[in-house]
Parts: C-alpha cells; sequence; structure tokens
C-alpha cells in the first residue's frame, strides 16, 4: 500500500484525488484492463476499496465486481466485504463458489457475520450453517433470532473475559493468547461464578497497570450494561451518552452474553437520523438501508402515498370550510389573493416551533414536564413574529396594494392569530404524540401543515367576515 | 459506588429508576440535605451525575450545585466537570475559587481544557494562562487559535508516539510510563525523523504480538488522517466512513499535531444533524450548542424571521399572480375551495422529494452526477402518484361536492400538472443548490413550497380558465 508521506492534503484534495482515481477504475475496468485497476485500488484502505466496488457494481455491474474481487488479496476481500452494504455482498455470495464463501465466512467477526447470514436467502444460510462446527451453529442460531434492530442483533460474542482474582501480568497474556485484534479488545470483562458480569476493565488500564496488581482493583462495578432486548435506538442514545467504546450486553438474569462496540453505533444513528427525517419530510419508508436510487419507483409511491392521501382529506376539509365563506369570498374576491399568504404564514411558523420541538424531544433537551415552559416561549416568540410580519403586510397591502385599511386589518389581525395558534399547534402535538407513544417525528410538516391551513383558513375568512361586516 | 448484581434492567426501568432518583435528589437539595443527595447521586457514574447537575442547576440555581459540586470526590468531580455543557461550566466557574478552578483545570485532559477556556470570558482565560507552565501556555494558546469548527479545535495533543525501531516490549513500556489512561491509548503513533507521521499501529496489535516483534512490522503506513483546518462536517464523515476510535490530525507538512478520537465525534454528528434538521424546517440558528428552553424569545424569533419573510414575500408574489385570475375566480368561485387542495398537494408532494434528496446528499448516496437518474425517478413517481390522487379527487369532486365534471377534470388535471412540477423541484433544486456549494438543507420545506405554491397556484388557475373557457 503507498505510504502517506508526500505532502498532506486537506479532506477536499483528497475527495478530488478519490473521484479521478475512481472514474480511472471504471475506465480501466470497463476496458477489462483488471491488473491496472487493481494496481490504483490497492492505493487504498478497505473502506474506500467498498466504496469503490459499489460504484463498480452501480456502474458496470456484477461480473467486472467478482473478477477484481477475487484479485484482491485475500486478506483484504474479506475486510473489504464487511464493508458493502447488505445487497452488494448478496449479489456477491451469489457470483462466488460456496469454498469462497466459506472462506469469507470463516474469516469475519462474528457481528459481521451474522449480518451477512441475516441478509442472505435461507437456503444459502442452511447450506453454510451445514458445514458449522455445532458449538458455534449453536451460537450463529441464537444470535440470529435475536429480533432485528435490538441489541442483541448488533453485538459479538468476541470479548475477552477475566478473573478478579488475576494479576495484570496473567490478564495481559490471557489477551495474548485469545488474540484478537480488533476494536472488542479494548473493554475485558469481568465474571463472576458462572457467567454474570461483575465489572468491566479497560486494556488501558491494565497496560498502564503494575504486572502485579489484581484485575480487581482495576475494574469498575459502576459500568453501563444494556439489555438484550433493548430497542438500537436505546442503544444509540448510550453511546451517545456515555462516549463509550463498548457496552456489555447483558440478558434478563445479568449474564452477559456479548458486547456493542462503537463502530457499529455509527451506522445506526445515521439509519436513525434518516428515518427521523423522512417522517418529518412526510415519507413513510420501512427500510432506511436501501439508497434512494436503488428504491423502485412503486415503492417509492407506496412511501410517500400515505401522508399524501391523509393530507388530500384534510385539505378537502379545508376547502369545504372555505367554501361556507362563499358569501364574504364573491363580495370582496380580492381577499382570495391573501388566502396563500395566510395559510402559508400559519403552515411555515407552525413547523419551525414543531421542527425544534421535535428534535429537542430526539435529544432530550426537552422533556415532557417541560410542556408550560415551551407553551410560554412559543406564546412569546408568536406575539413577537406576529406583530413584525402583520405590521409588514399591512403596510404593503395599504401602499403597494392600494387596498382599504379595513382589508389591511384583516390580514393583519388574522396574521397574529394564524401564527399564535400554528406555534402552539406546532409546540404542543409533537409533545403530545410523544406522551401517547407516537413518534413525535410524525407531527412535523406534513400533520402541522395540514391543520394549519385548516385553521388558518377559517381564522382568516371568520375575521373578514367581522371586519367587513358581512353576514356567513 | 452500587454493583450492579442485582438482577438486570432493561432500559426503560433504568431510566425510570434513574427519573426517580432525579426527583428524590432535588427534593433532597431543596430542603438542603446535602448529604442524603450526595448519598444517591454516588450510585450514578460520571455522566449521569453531570446530568443531575444539569437538573439541579435548572431547578435549584447555581448555588445549590456548588455546594454538591464540592462535596463529590475530588477525581469524580473533575470528570463530572468536563461532561457538563459549556454555559453550566461557565456558571460553576464563576461560582468557585481560583484554586479550585486551578484545581479542575489541571486534572482534565488537554482537549477539555481548550473547550472550558474557549467557554470562559478572555480575563479569566489570562489569569489561568498567567499560572501555567510556559511551554503549556504556549500548546494551549496555539489550540486557541484553530477556528472553531475544525480539526484543530477538536483534537487533543495527548498522544503516545513510537520509534519504528521500538520493539513492542520497549513500545508497552514506553506507554506504561507514560500513564495516560483515556482513549488516546488505542491508537499510537510512529513518528520519522521530526514529527512526521511515518504509520500507526493499534495497542491490540501490541499487546497481542511477540514481545520481540519489531514496531515496524506491526504499523500501518496507509492510515487515514485529517489536516488541522478541516471542517468538523468533515471529521465527521470521516469517522463514519472508516469506524476508527482515533484519527491523526497533521498540519500542511504533513507534522502530527494531535489526534480526535471518537467519543468527541457523537456530539459533533449530533450538532450537525441538528443544524440540518433546523434548517429544513426554517430555523436559522447560529449556535447548535445552545438548548431550546434556554434561547430567549429574542433569539429564537431572530433565528425564525429571515425564511418567515423570505416566505412573506413569496407569499405576496403568489398572491398577486391568483389576483390577475380574479375573472376566472369571480364567475366560478368554487374554484377557489380547491386551491388550496392545488397548493397543499404541491408543496407536500415537493418537500417529500426534497427530503430524500437532502438526506440522500449528505450521507453521501446520491452524488451531484445522479441528476438524470433523479430526475427519471421523480418523474416516473409523479406520475403514479398523479394518477392515484387526480382520480381520488375527480371522484370526490363529481360525486360528494356534486361539482360539474369540467370542474372536477380542472382539479384532476392540475394535480398531475403540479406533483410533476412539484417532485422534479423538490428534487432538483438540493442538487443545485449543493453544484453552487450552498447547502441543500436550506432548500427543504420553507423554499420548497413557497415554490411549489406560486407554481400550483398558476397551474390551477390556468388550466382553470383553458378548460372552462373563460377569457383572462
Amino acid at each position: 500500500m503507498a505510504e502517506n508521506n508526500e505532502m498532506a492534503m486537506d479532506m477536499e484534495a483528497k475527495n478530488q484525488q478519490f473521484d479521478e482515481d475512481l472514474e480511472e477504475i471504471l475506465s480501466r475496468l470497463d476496458a477489462s484492463n483488471y491488473f491496472g485497476a487493481r494496481e490504483i485500488m490497492l492505493k487504498y484502505n478497505e473502506v474506500d476499496i467498498a466504496e469503490i466496488l459499489e460504484e463498480v457494481l452501480d456502474e458496470l455491474g456484477v461480473e467486472k465486481v467478482i473478477i477484481i474481487f477475487r484479485m484482491l488479496p485475500k486478506n483484504v476481500s474479506v475486510e473489504v466485504f464487511s464493508y458493502l452494504p447488505g445487497d452488494d455482498q448478496v449479489e456477491i455470495i451469489n457470483g462466488i463458489t460456496d469454498r469462497e464463501i466459506s472462506f469469507i465466512l470463516d474469516e469475519l467477526d462474528f457481528d459481521d457475520k451474522i449480518d451477512v447470514l441475516e441478509e442472505l436467502p435461507a437456503n444459502i444460510v442452511d447450506k453454510i450453517l451445514d458445514q458449522t462446527p455445532k458449538e458455534e451453529r449453536k451460537l450463529i442460531n441464537t444470535f440470529l433470532n435475536y429480533p432485528e434492530d435490538c441489541a442483541g442483533s448488533l453485538m459479538t460474542p468476541d470479548y475477552i473475559s477475566l478473573q478478579e482474582t488475576m494479576t495484570v501480568e496473567e490478564a495481559l497474556h490471557h489477551i495474548k493468547t485469545q488474540g484478537m485484534d480488533s476494536e472488542t479488545v479494548y473493554t475485558c470483562y469481568v465474571k463472576h461464578g458462572g457467567r454474570e458480569l461483575k465489572g468491566i476493565v479497560s486494556l488501558s488500564a491494565l497496560v498502564t497497570a503494575d504486572s502485579d496488581t489484581l484485575v480487581s482493583e482495576l475494574m469498575h462495578t459502576d459500568y453501563v450494561y444494556l439489555n438484550v432486548y433493548d430497542d438500537q435506538e436505546e442503544v444509540a442514545e448510550a453511546f451517545k451518552k456515555y462516549g463509550f467504546l463498548a457496552i456489555p450486553v447483558v440478558d434478563n438474569e445479568n449474564r452477559l452474553v456479548g458486547i456493542v462496540t462503537v463502530d457499529d453505533i455509527m451506522e445506526i444513528i445515521e439509519e436513525e437520523t434518516t428515518e427521523d427525517i423522512e417522517r418529518m419530510g412526510g415519507v413513510m419508508s420501512d427500510d432506511q438501508d436501501s439508497e434512494y436510487l436503488d428504491i423502485g419507483v412503486f415503492k417509492h409511491a407506496k412511501n410517500r402515498l400515505p401522508w399524501l392521501l391523509f393530507m388530500t382529506v384534510m385539505l378537502m376539509i379545508t376547502g369545504t370550510l372555505i367554501a361556507q365563506f362563499e358569501e364574504v369570498l364573491s363580495q370582496v374576491i380580492v381577499l382570495v389573493a391573501y388566502l396563500p399568504l395566510l395559510m402559508g404564514t400559519g403552515g411555515n411558523t407552525g413547523t419551525q416551533a414543531a421542527t425544534l420541538i421535535i428534535r429537542g424531544l430526539s435529544v432530550d433537551e426537552i422533556d415532557l414536564k417541560d410542556v408550560m415552559k415551551v407553551v410560554w416561549k412559543e406564546l412569546r416568540i408568536s406575539i413577537i413574529l406576529g406583530l413584525v410580519l402583520s405590521a409588514f403586510n399591512f403596510l404593503k397591502i395599504i401602499i403597494i396594494d392600494q387596498q382599504s385599511v379595513l382589508v389591511g386589518l384583516t390580514v393583519a389581525l388574522s396574521m397574529v392569530i394564524v401564527i399564535i395558534f400554528a406555534k402552539l399547534i406546532g409546540g404542543l402535538l409533537p409533545m403530545a404524540a410523544k406522551k401517547i407513544g407516537v413518534d413525535p417525528a410524525l407531527m412535523a410538516t406534513p400533520m402541522i401543515s395540514s391543520l394549519t391551513d385548516m385553521v388558518s383558513s377559517c381564522i382568516y375568512l371568520f375575521t373578514a367576515s367581522l371586519i367587513l361586516g358581512i353576514a356567513l
């Protein structure tokens, strides 16, 4: 592999270099110059090579990927494989021999192996399990049975077990004989009796302590732990909160069954964030693993349809309500020109409040008991914004549009009321959702704007009929 | 500290226990029963204690926090301090003696110390620096001078340096004498000549290798590195991509100046996500560090006003455009009832597309060169959705509203056109923003809905005048 001892590049220069190399690799592969492509690829580390293979698969198809994948050094190819997305792994598995599959699976870390097996079709999994030693087969089956998206499905059973009575020297010797080379080695677990977790001790504590210190003197017993059935969102929260590199996972009897390491959590956080953002944008997707471009148009349409149908019904009701004010509208047709302004302002101010509250709830900055603080804050904010925006609009209506003062007053007054309502709806609805156990992210733009559209148009037209003295 | 050897609780039970204990601590502190409060607090680890202190500060004020903070064991109090939010740290610093400040700062890890100094007022920083040895003062000043939000401001200079020619035994001995106990020890850095970074070697490789192996045999030279001036968003991307525990930071001459560790990155990812989500919801905040409840109402109003003013202007233009169709509207006043439907559908379908594209760009699933793929996909999706929704609306208008077929046709036809336009605007605008170097997150709901409102109302009323044969 190339050495980095030329002048250091910043991130932008590195990305540009990577893009150029990627183009060159694609064109060499397209021309079936495999050795030429391999030469450039090997300048990069395994994560980057995985990214290159993803592009090759997208652009040139699976055959070229398999040829170049087979040309990678064996140990590199296994690691590259572990960094590929699930569906790309399945495509490669389907194109290589059983012998190559076995080699890859044997070399993978246990948690990566479980991830791959979860993606593969059942008949291939059975074939693989047939060739696995009985003890490991049992363990694999246990892991495959944990519900997806829980701590049990994220953990690895590869961890270092120590005894309280060991000295540091004995502990380090034990670690050396176990010989694991991954991030799993940095926290060691001290068990009591059979499998009950007693405490944890970090490798750094062991390495920096005197050889004859006892493990029991170094271990922490106030460790943080996860339950196998804790949801992956809670797992991610625990890592964010404590900043640990690994957290032990125990079953209901406090027996240590595995550990979750921080490197697997980054992906989870990204998936959970994507889910939140999509829901806030009115998209109901059930797999955040799949990329936008890989999802078919019918699936995309299906993910978007529920919210659109809901909103259509809401907007129909709004239309029916507006139709009740036909008398006002037909007498002062110019009122129609300001309807979008009122509805849009309601939707936008409501969305702002909802966005902040949803995010605040999700990062634990806002608690359900803060509800009155939120109301009081949004009330004051909406009065400030209401005054500024309605003054601005009033002047524009009188001076530029040359409408009557009564029309200006109608718009200005209803705008203040609309903003107050919208901010309160936007602030309270996410909290109410959380209270009854519904995801607050569902109370973003689509829901808020549907509700505020309805409220805004009624407030506006009702105010108009009062100020302009038109009987309904 | 308490031991966890009772029956294991799941996350929910633990959170409930924590909330109960927190209530009890608050009520004991309120009654000035400090020893009683301390007793419960010490059941928890430093991160949890920091969370408790935050609550105490919010509920009971800074005096009680300082009393209880002083009653914590010295080593616990320093760590707790490092987990507190910046403004809470400043409040405590202002309430304790210089001697106590010096003690805390001396004990903090270097990167935490820099974080605290960045938050403190200049006169206090000067006083602290006066008492600092010259060498360290120089280093602190260098670190304080890196721009905020870049790799230089996130890194710590506390790392382990090794020589290529060391054996594993010598390397481990060197680590032991350096005696760092934090996560910084897990990757060691091999320098060449003066300070040029040559390679990295993991502590796990050292611990599991034979004592007489040379460091040069274990080290990786294809390491990933950051530049001191890389933006924190790029730093977070690198951690997400590679899953490393630490990444070395070099200056333009490839000299190692510090390392960034993964535990500091979680916060950055959270801040960057918050910024994206807020921008997508139309809030322009400049400090994602501050919590919703801690931000004053004028600041909140200021963060929300720019988008609201922009949207008001856009909605005014939409209103002026609608006024051009006064003739159509006054002849067929029922058309007004369907205006919100068309505008709402445009806004919502556009937001859905924009949300997916913005997120796809941000997690690197979508590339600028995919623009035609996005267009083609959104086009097909919008035809499917357009047909379903317009059929649904057509039937409702004819059957339930008992309107004429021509009105039904007007709404149905313009709905298909509106959805196609909205999906294309939603898909293309974020990509165009990225192309010209603007944050795609700004092209979410507020921008998209302002544009689609304008386009939708014109398409609708123009279609109406054509189908209903009314001259404009």
